[in-house]
């Protein structure tokens, strides 16, 4: 955050910087984990490795309409969501988080209380106020300080989250690791967000409303949780990076079928995958498991000889599926089931498609 | 960059990701700034800093329609400035640019080639090849690699630059540092950003054309040179930096009076400008040289026993002013011309104001 005035009753700009300060300066003398040494306030941030430790780096943009909706998704689950999609990526390289930036672009009536605004319910709390509720309680579970950002006027709400994490030097954790012989793992449960999601959806319609999404019911939180609060693995990435037995890893944001076509690109293998070996989350379809994406669970790979654990921090890890030998003329991915082997193609999302 | 599939003939989200890898690893070859370990096409980017040394991290978004505008400015244009504005913080701070991460939001049509698009010139690249030529250049002067970032479909265009410098640790010059008795100085000149880009706004409206801005004519390149591709002052940075004879230091992105303001409110400190001793650009006004901002100029203090050259690297270096004891009642910042002194009022752009 550049500018630094702190603020007053003005609901400006440099009012608003001043209050992330505040609450990012509060929070921040709380972590114990290391290395930022300036934060919000000045031109840039700095932070000072511990010795033997690299930075990790990642940059996940979010814009209303594609990855939120502004009539669909509260608030603060839009905050969780555009940092767990940064913390996700640290937990696929096996990284510590140590700190986020956020660039936030909103339309000037996200920064107004609610209450202010015709046509929805009264509410002493801004859009913005509230984001930052869900992305602050998050970055609070995982220790991580919000370092700095930037802040302007648009016509569309987006966020960029930047993660800077740390990582001893050679551990972290590559997509192009992988080889023939691995075995294919993944942490919890697939599907489950594009399950949510298609449940949120049907909520929304059912009582649209242009900046007011519908209050979730107590009865269908459980479902939806997977699509509006998913949890980056971090402790299971940590883990696997301590005991050293992973060959690759990825974090599924888009899906198996996408996901685990990079591991193979980057690592020139190819891979089978077991329909029955997959961990469905209650109320997925295998589809949504193959291809829905979100889930922010970790997919990776390990020598057979690896001894795994069956949990790790409660989330319980599974084998998938095995990599093989790529051949010319043979599908990278391929899913087995009780009706055969056929090719399994990527369906994730691609922009501009 | 999340996705790595290396493309093909399509213009999806995967073939321009493929064709941003291919460029940025074509220049990160011939740079020998190390550090960057692993760039584009896994989860994060790795960056191991050399011993000593810590690193500087700043983020700047800009957005079409706030920070450019798709009818006034050429794509080239636009993506110098966007990593200008990234670069220049890295400056303020005296830090050497490592890395650069670039995320990007686009509408559909700047990512097709402008020929195949109705109603303008017939080009065989598309916006955000130009966009890419105009900052990859920009890059390659300060030797900074483009190490990730992200991509996605957006209804206005978005482009947030993360830019990750490195310092010897404990030697970053601060907004903080400034004390009473201090000099103030300015690097190259000012105003000229405000003055050109008054000129590119009437080239614009006599030629309005909504994805086409005007043709610069020939005799009014130099006067839009300030505003169209700013200089980021690195090196001039760089060498205040190891010569360690800043106490304190700013880019001028938002205009003296915002900017002094801040060295002043992190300081605790107030300061005096001589109208007269101001560096202002050929064509500009005293108006555009206090408030216009996007000078990207350094703006520093030193003790006045420091000894300070007359120009870094062909850069003028001019003495504007001092720094004063902080009194309640009294402004922060004083004008001082031949007609007196008067409080010198921030001007300079404020989002949401």
């Amino acid at each position: 955050m550049k500018q630094t005035h702190s603020g007053g009753s003005g609901r400006g700009e440099l009012a608003l910087l001043g209050e992330i300060r505040r609450r990012a300066a509060s929070a921040a003398g709380r972590y114990r984990n290391g290395g930022l040494r300036l934060s919000i306030g000045d031109d840039c941030a700095l932070l000072a490795p511990r010795r033997g430790e690299e930075l990790a780096i990642t940059t996940d943009l979010s814009i209303a309409g594609q990855h939120f909706h502004l009539n669909w998704h509260q608030p603060e689950a839009v905050g969780h969501r555009v940092l767990a999609r940064g913390l996700s990526d640290l937990a696929a390289m096996g990284a510590r988080p140590v700190a986020a930036f956020l660039s936030l672009g909103l339309p000037r009536e996200l920064t107004v209380p609610t209450g202010r605004r015709a046509g929805v319910r009264a509410e002493s709390h801004s859009w913005v106020q509230r984001f930052l509720d869900g992305l602050l309680a998050l970055a609070e579970v995982h220790s991580t300080s919000l370092a700095g950002g930037d802040l302007a006027e648009a016509s569309v709400a987006v966020a960029d989250i930047v993660l800077v994490g740390a990582v001893p030097r050679g551990r972290a954790r590559l997509r192009s690791g992988a080889k023939q012989g691995d075995l294919l793992y993944v942490t919890g449960a697939l599907g489950g967000a594009a399950a949510g999601l298609a449940c949120l959806e049907d909520l929304a319609k059912a009582k649209p409303g242009r900046l007011d999404p519908p209050r979730i019911p107590k009865k269908l939180e459980a479902r939806l949780a997977p699509h509006l609060y998913p949890q980056p693995r971090i402790a299971q990435g940590l883990c696997l990076q301590r005991r050293g037995v992973a060959s690759a890893a990825i974090d599924l944001s888009d899906g198996i079928s996408s996901d685990l076509a990079h591991i193979c690109e980057e690592s020139g293998v190819a891979a089978e995958v077991d329909a029955s070996a997959l961990p469905i989350h209650p109320g997925a379809t295998l589809a949504q498991a193959l291809h829905g994406g979100e889930d922010y669970e970790l997919l990776f790979t390990a020598p057979a000889t690896a001894k795994l654990p069956r949990a790790i921090a409660g989330v319980k890890i599974t084998k998938i599926g095995r990599i093989i030998k790529a051949r010319a003329g043979r599908p990278t991915l391929t899913l087995i089931s009780a009706k055969g082997a056929k090719p399994l193609e990527p369906h994730g999302w691609e922009h501009f498609a």
